[in-house]
């Protein structure tokens, strides 16, 4: 008896063969930012997150459900305080950005000298900046498409890197967020050749306006800031890899995903469990329909937020099998209002299909090229058909970055609405008849 | 020619002549959000509070302007983190209580129960709570008039004293909070006879969210807890008084005001700039109009978040002197909706001019009695007949006694529809001939 009940009880029990979950998108970010929470790149939570994905993408019934490791520098957040010194002691509340210098332990006391936008600084003779905490309370305003973040950003990109080459001792940022709440918002900015690392921070939208309004009474304004942030060498990271295997190998990959990897503030609901989330929840109802013409290749890829370097060792390994489209979630999980479309014949049956299936979800054709995203930025590059299902971003830079970002901003209904749109276009391309001829490579953008 | 010029351009520039600012009420709490930030009770920063507040009384020509000291014990926050250890490693975001107990240094370790409510707590046989963390999640919900404050509020106030008696080693909180934000409410609890003080601590609320979900997953959950407060001795607050002298010293003081002290995360804009910024607005319409009958006593009370210390020392001071009526604002910024009075005459005369006046701001007469706030308490219990002028609470809790507390929140439009409504009132109260009977002393509440 034992010998023969046992295998049925282990049967029965074989998670694979479970219905899928009703709601499955918002089980996978409640799982996600319950059991592993923050996620930052190249730590063990990280690692954590990814033995997390393994489990759940065997468990639905993927194949070929793998790592591929890559390594990577790693850079860890430490203590950060500011304290205005003068005219009017009070604390700031900030957060140091990717890649931040180091005060001394005990902090450093300067001057501010505040500039209203990137430019003003640029165009700074270096003398008025030099041995100055730099403050740029450049305001970023919500867009729809997500467009302001490209320009606003670039305060948070490139602005420490100006401040260092003017002699600066360190720089604070007004958060690149459009939220008015005492969590600030980190994000990436790297060192241009030659620039020393200095001190860089955010500080929250209510505190930069603060400082601003400081500023405005005419007063020298003092600030003691402590920021101790680090490097702490070279760390693994890795993509998590699942697959709903195709009909016909040569038909070449669709290769879909989202990143595992969060910042370290919040527990990355929106940024980027969403996307994960989405384009799981899609694959698995292919995965249980008919079998697709295409391979369809899911991939939670690690280390996006300090650069992209998932992305980075996905190109590395991947590259020279056939890619015939590619298509990335990373702007939340809201609904998705638009979609573009990169395709060698842009004209042909599939952009009219695309038009009908997705119009039925009230998406419809958006202007402009489809660029994906980070992830998926290097086989773009590369000339692979992409195709932009675009969310609404509006309320995205509220959260964004920040310790916000938790399971309480997803919206379940308009999650389900961008899975449904994604699970339309994958079927669509999966199947389509179109040969998805490669682009002419790109320039990096 | 100097000794001529010199005075006249003294008396051009004396501020007492200046015209009132157009939008009065916003540029108080611009000023002292900006210029002074946060202002805990009996630290050097609310008597900064003060003394910026006795400049800006004098400049706007009130009569009378002094400090009345009085000394308190003051506590003050320290360090304050939590990490989950087990089953899921993940940091959370907290604030201490006013007067909460401390850790050791090196933070305490220890496992978690849970219970929905504080009437399940109480219910709970002590050896399931004894060595343990606490947490009780119980959700508060937004209303009008602010009423699911008192009820929720008693996790806050009365939990850690229930949590200690039984035995446990610290006690967390759901933020008595209807936000969505890591943003913790901080908050006082007074420790009953007999309660040993132990770590008390409220968890944002996508914290404590978070804390019951990891908790509904049925494994044990283990906290590092790590509270730092202190008690740091008996140091001085004081009360701040201006008035609008009147025609009739025997009929009677008209006392108002709010609160100038603030709890030290936010910068107390709605909590509470923004009552003595209306009631200062709406004295300073008095004080620039006929001279009124009775004298308008505006206070800007200090050390009202830690236990109401300026109310009681007011009261001590003051109790005497003949009070005609009193009226508080300690609710915030938005608009007032609604209006109650406690008179000796309900019916009279004047009952039916304040429903008629303040009728024309859209202030409809509300049901029960007036209470007034915790700074005119122990004068409303002595007698004092009261009015409340009700301001709308809808998104009151969503901000209360967190670092989101700040200037941003405030509405001008909502701020100057309540100075309006203060203006017209205190018109009223300060010329009628009610005689403004005292009541019967009542009970503390």
């Amino acid at each position: 008896m034992r010998s023969l009940l046992l295998p049925i009880a282990a049967l029965l029990s074989s998670s694979s063969l479970a219905a899928p979950p009703a709601d499955l998108g918002y089980e996978l970010v409640e799982g996600l930012t319950t059991e592993v929470g923050q996620r930052l790149a190249g730590t063990e939570a990280e690692a954590r997150a990814r033995a997390w994905a393994v489990s759940r993408l065997r468990s639905l019934g993927f194949a070929n459900v793998r790592i591929e490791p890559f390594d990577m520098p790693v850079w860890v957040r430490g203590a950060e305080t500011a304290e205005v010194i003068a005219p009017f002691p009070q604390k700031l509340v900030l957060a140091a950005l990717g890649n931040s210098g180091a005060t001394p332990e005990a902090g450093l006391t300067a001057e501010v000298v505040g500039f209203p936008s990137l430019d003003a600084l640029k165009a700074a003779p270096d003398a008025r900046v030099r041995g100055k905490i730099v403050f740029v309370w450049h305001r970023m305003t919500a867009t729809q498409d997500g467009s302001s973040y490209g320009y606003f950003g670039a305060v948070r990109r490139s602005g420490p890197s100006v401040a260092s080459k003017k002699g600066a001792l360190a720089i604070l940022i007004r958060s690149i967020g459009t939220d008015h709440h005492r969590v600030p918002h980190t994000g990436v900015q790297t060192w241009s050749d030659g620039a020393q690392p200095i001190p860089a921070a955010a500080l929250s939208v209510p505190d930069a306006d603060q400082l601003e309004r400081i500023l405005s009474r005419g007063k020298p304004v003092t600030i003691h800031l402590v920021l101790t942030p680090r490097m702490t060498g070279t760390h693994q990271s890795g993509n998590v890899i699942a697959e709903v295997p195709g009909r016909d190998a040569g038909a070449g990959v669709v290769l879909i995903g989202g990143h595992l990897d969060s910042w370290d503030l919040g527990t990355g609901a929106i940024d980027d469990a969403a996307g994960i989330a989405i384009t799981t929840a899609a694959a698995k109802r292919i995965l249980d329909g008919s079998k697709p013409k295409r391979t369809i290749r899911l991939v939670w890829f690690g280390a996006e937020e300090p650069g992209g370097f998932g992305g980075d060792a996905y190109a590395r390994a991947h590259d020279r099998e056939k890619h015939a489209l590619t298509a990335e979630a990373d702007f939340g999980g809201d609904r998705v209002w638009s979609f573009r479309a990169s395709l060698a014949d842009p004209k042909g049956a599939l952009t009219a299909e695309l038009t009908n299936v997705l119009g039925g979800f009230g998406v419809g054709p958006g202007a402009g090229a489809a660029h994906g995203g980070t992830d998926i930025g290097p086989m773009v590059q590369r000339g692979t058909p992409v195709i932009d299902l675009e969310q609404d971003g509006t309320r995205y830079f509220d959260i964004h970055h920040t310790a916000d970002d938790t399971l309480d901003k997803i919206d379940r209904a308009q999650l389900n609405q961008a899975i449904d749109a994604w699970s339309a276009m994958l079927r669509v391309v999966a199947d389509t008849d179109d040969p998805l001829t490669p682009l002419p490579p790109r320039e990096g953008h």
